[in-house]
């Protein structure tokens, strides 16, 4: 299982529209990941580096490769729609949890 | 609903022990979150500024801080058990999900 984290940093004069985020940006991402996506989130961050973060739990990496190669272009298009910061990616291979 | 993630940057010689992580240090930190946590996870990250991540879901901010308050130093005085680097820590408001 992969856990998609993607960070949005914290500038002087950063933007971030999190109701088009929630309601059209990751329902589009989640929509591209099709059946292997197991859920997502979003969440607002007061403070520190980061201002905002989402979160995509993906059944395999075979998977997730696969629909950005489909949909990575249109989901990136899609990013300045809501913020003026570029995103950073996290892929993380899940090890354990409860 | 809080998104608590910490996030282990990637140094020269950072090392992460993901069998402690998962097995001791992050039960170690649900339990002191009690009821309150909603479920956690832990990734290792191959590639870019961190190397690994944890999380857990938080019902509400206030019985996080009352949490930490009380098992605070514990937790964190666990961090060189797995670890050589400082985690930095996003405190998350969740927003949306699915």
């Amino acid at each position: 299982m992969l856990a998609i984290t993607i960070l949005y940093p914290r500038t002087a004069d950063s933007t971030f529209d999190m109701d088009y985020y929630t309601a059209t940006h990751m329902p589009m991402f989640a929509e591209g990941l099709g059946e292997s996506c197991q859920g997502w989130g979003a969440a607002s961050v007061a403070d520190g580096p980061y201002m905002a973060m989402g979160w995509a739990m993906v059944d395999s990496r075979e998977n997730f490769d696969a629909a950005m190669a489909e949909h990575g272009a249109a989901v990136m298009g899609d990013v300045p729609n809501y913020t003026n910061v570029m995103p950073e990616l996290l892929v993380g291979e899940v090890a354990g949890g409860s």
